[in-house]
């Protein structure tokens, strides 16, 4: 069930790049819980292409529709099935490529794996398909805040050679990560970022960058040892975006450098119960959330269609020169932003549904 | 199913670490494969502690007695179920803990989760449960390497600030990186590791480091888009192993630095399809298996037991002085490298079944 | 996820009875497989109710479309998202029921789980939400007569008091079993179920029935011991048809009555391998289809919407009378054939591609 | 994952009739119950051979030891390994048998599936592996009647053509069913069923039998629409059951025969909610349970081996005649009665996990 997440809160996500429309199925998701398309589409704008002058421009409405699950406004607790129309399907911007597998792209894997691939564009590998999770997050994300008041919030921590400085520890909020069209909260580093991807565009190029989220307020106890702890959900949930090549929590590979006795995070007293002084765990501890932040990083690698002419063979194996037509998005991690939240909601939602169904008995 | 992984080719592990016993039920194997203990034992014996200087004193033999799925030495297709008896029982060493969560550890979000939690060591949290995925992954790997040729082996690049070179485009095999007691097949870096950990060790911390593995001769087509992509279910796998704090796989965290021109492995003809000159792609495009090494790199934190006194606070929130008795393995990466291989091959096991069952049909 | 269903091949179904529509999605059916509506269509027309005299005479076009995993008339392997259009809203025919659970229907057991439910209607316990199935089968039956040569052919075989005589043992097809109305392909039963029919429709009652199914030509090997059991997956399937209160396959409780000399079906030769002289067994040994016919047995309860007054009570114990308005269909099983039918062809097709994933290794 | 069971509660089986031990590996049981071997042990007792004159004589003590899991008495929320050791091997009883498919059995199923079987006995399909179900569902059956005061009790309501009076509205309890040796709590027709089986075994044959389950004090709410509805997880958990045949629930095939007026279950006030008058639904509506006993019935088989000549033919084809040796149980259903309890606990334990996440939250 490769497209299908989840074992109690799940989605099942549907759609090509190119085909009649993209879409997730929600199964799982608590009754009685208010909803409508009013809470869903922000994310889909958040994540939309042709925001600003730093992603690609095509317009994609992305209006999203709720086709089963809820009714007079409220959940039924039955599947809730999401549909967004696509509509602007130029098939024949990619016809020269056919033969010529892209670098870095799926076109070689899916034909290898399938013995068939979308005709065009990026079939279930293109950025496209991440609406539907996108969507769905949206709906595990209301469920956590109004349930658990969890607040997860994503930036751009990096573009290229830029990092901005560290922002975990802060309260940042969604809306001043908007500020800037890069997705950076700390201005100085989004005035650079924009440069590097200006420079980058005129270029005829791409580049990569980092993702840093923060989720506050999960209570303690998330998280099903042993294959299924929180660390491990959220690393197969950001690994399965498209263009992603790392992930690390608290201190990451720079905590592979680290003595225990700097690293160990000691207990503090703390409201009813135990917090830590520091946080390089992350917010998890064996596998289980431990009710301090959970903060972890996501790389993203540069987008693969670039403007340059590239060198490579078609699938027969004879030279052959590829160059993308069209405008395409030089740095996708602006975008990937909503994403790398709806993807944190996701499994926080099902951790949560999982755990409660052990603790809240007897 | 939190203790069971993969979708046909699966493994369920159980046990503490002072228990009865640990071990694990691998269902789904191929049969008519030879298996015996013999095929199991030697990665048990690679991560069992207790092999060398650098490694905890403590010795558990750690045989494993295979209980069903075998007959006259072939795999039945039935379930395997895999025993490793518990000896080394001393619950005394863990007494004068059980009131202060051991700061890093998983003792206070056991407790938060379960409300009960094994009274001494780490319980599931424990490198002893790792056992039970050795012991399968050993039989995952066996058909790997039967059927498909594929070759595994990971080592350790990096102690603390010890890097080892580059060595993914190597034909590194595992004697070779057993030849130091750190498994850095480096000599250079091995004898500074070795310097850093005695230097550990004395002053009764620990310290991190990061395992790298490589994936040979896996055939293109592996992995399931879009949220079982190899690259996800690979950060799961790695990510569910205790300590572990990041993965990631190709250009990983540095790619996001990188521009399209430079990162993208342009297609070369190579056999009878197609390779790519380089591969900053990590033998994955689109979350499926190109034919090209699969490699990626793990970090795991500094063991959080140190027998230093460390200030935190009990479970009612007092201050207290925790100091760990006995003796503790100062770093953990030699011993993970067999847990890193029979996590990888569980993975590859999975998805080459899955990958099976829907191309050789018509 | 109770609305996904399969392991490899699955199906995802959404949809109330009132909402905007309902489809499912069909993930890992094998690519490169010729697929349109044209394929799907019969099926769910043979399921729409007002097709004759006997059914209900509601007009609902059920026309399904394909949204995505279908390219130039090929499967790509990715998932299948198929929707139906619901039109015929009219909820006020429910209005006064709305405080009144009705008997033997679910009203009271989705409040009773959910807090809440559809207004109108059965939500998803309406025969409605097994257009999803139906369309999700017609692919996985599709996949099976191509590569297999399997063919399912169901048929109502009693009707109230009226049983057919069985012809489990005939080469029985589709336009036999389409000749009657009630789709009993014995005419002199189908003329004595037809009048059953129309005198509890003169009653303005309802009636229940059984379905008999034959799967040919399945291969032998399917089934997955020990849970997933061939039978247990069959039985599964077809308990989770609405309205359905027993499965029987091959000599069923009949068997129960029967000496194990008589019951047991001795091995002949039989083209290259092994048949068996009689098929008490039902196609199945040990949860494993032995190659043989595959023959079971659904029963039907009367639908529970009858026009005749009942006393019950409402939600708050209050006695209340309860009348149904508009037309009800007075028995279901000639509509539920096409139902039976697919949900065997959705069991068949996973359990054919988990033994594929395992056998053609090596 | 054919030999795992359950979403959220969950077993996982191993072991053949002949190997070293059976077994099962629990998940997912709630932390903080009480549990030790004793609890186990008497269901074990039940379903083992040899207790009296009418089961088969081999005497096997079947002694279960919990392997993990369990401290101090408490269960930890981890995984429950449970181990039975084998000790009567004698393959030389098989010996005769390797070339002849016992007509019936799944030695030709088995080795067509996998290419090779267990040499001796039955292998996973054998009564044998129930061991690990039945010590599996001690455990549900105890975490639903400590938290819920869920009551389930089974018995054999008929053999072969001698039929007990329809008892489901009793209050009956498992020792008024020990009370005969054949486990039919109606002393007059537990009397012809003795004699039933007398005769069967003095005539080398077998005979098959039905057993009836009521599940008392089942909480309202449980049961996952659409494909897990209680009734479709019964029928799976007991056509899973090997020698079984059919299972109906309720009215069951006789509720096919009946008009709607009269199947329909008025609803009642009862207690603070709603009750039925009649409970032709067998406690299932919708697929959710409603609180009233749930009533089903499952059909055994009789047993395949028999010690009577059977002439059936080889694995090459060519005639040949079965003599099975020893002594062999002529009629099941008296041992089966714990293992159709088991699985019925396990179905309603995993529901009962399930539903608990969803309404508690909130």
């Amino acid at each position: 069930m490769s497209s299908t997440f989840g074992t109690i809160f799940t989605v099942t996500t549907f759609g090509e790049s190119h085909g009649k429309g993209v879409g997730a199925v929600v199964d799982g998701c608590p009754p009685r819980m208010e909803l409508s398309e009013k809470d869903i589409q922000p994310q889909l704008d958040r994540r939309r292409p042709g925001q600003s002058a730093v992603t690609t421009p095509r317009d994609e409405a992305d209006a999203v529709t709720i086709l089963s699950g809820v009714e007079n406004g409220l959940t039924l607790g039955t599947p809730i099935a999401l549909l967004v129309a696509n509509r602007d399907q130029k098939p024949g911007d990619y016809k020269g490529m056919l033969h010529i597998p892209r670098p870095s792209h799926a076109d070689y894997t899916y034909q290898m794996k399938y013995g068939v691939r979308a005709s065009s564009g990026g079939g279930r590998s293109s950025a496209r398909e991440t609406i539907g999770r996108v969507a769905a997050g949206a709906i595990a994300e209301k469920f956590l805040r109004e349930r658990f008041g969890v607040h997860i919030v994503a930036w751009v921590s990096s573009v290229g050679p830029v990092d901005a400085p560290d922002l975990a520890e802060t309260t940042l909020k969604r809306a001043d990560v908007d500020q800037s069209i890069v997705r950076c909260p700390d201005p100085a580093s989004a005035a650079k970022m924009e440069s590097v991807i200006g420079d980058v565009r005129a270029a005829n190029d791409s580049v990569g960058g980092v993702i840093t989220c923060v989720c506050r307020s999960v209570p303690a106890g998330l998280g099903e040892p042993v294959f299924d702890k929180l660390e491990a959900k959220l690393a197969q949930a950001m690994l399965s975006i498209p263009s992603t090549k790392g992930f690390e929590i608290g201190s990451g590979f720079a905590g592979a450098r680290m003595r225990g006795s700097a690293h160990n995070d000691p207990f503090v007293k703390k409201g009813g119960g135990l917090g830590t002084a520091t946080n390089w765990s992350g917010g998890v501890q064996g596998g289980i959330s431990n009710g301090m932040p959970i903060v972890f990083r996501v790389a993203f690698k540069p987008p693969a269609t670039i403007s340059l002419p590239q060198k490579t063979v078609d699938f027969d194996g004879n030279p052959a020169v590829l160059e993308a037509k069209g405008r395409h998005d030089p740095c996708v991690v602006p975008r990937a932003v909503p994403i790398v939240e709806s993807m944190a909601a996701l499994v926080l939602a099902d951790l949560a549904l999982h755990q409660h169904s052990r603790r809240a008995i007897g």
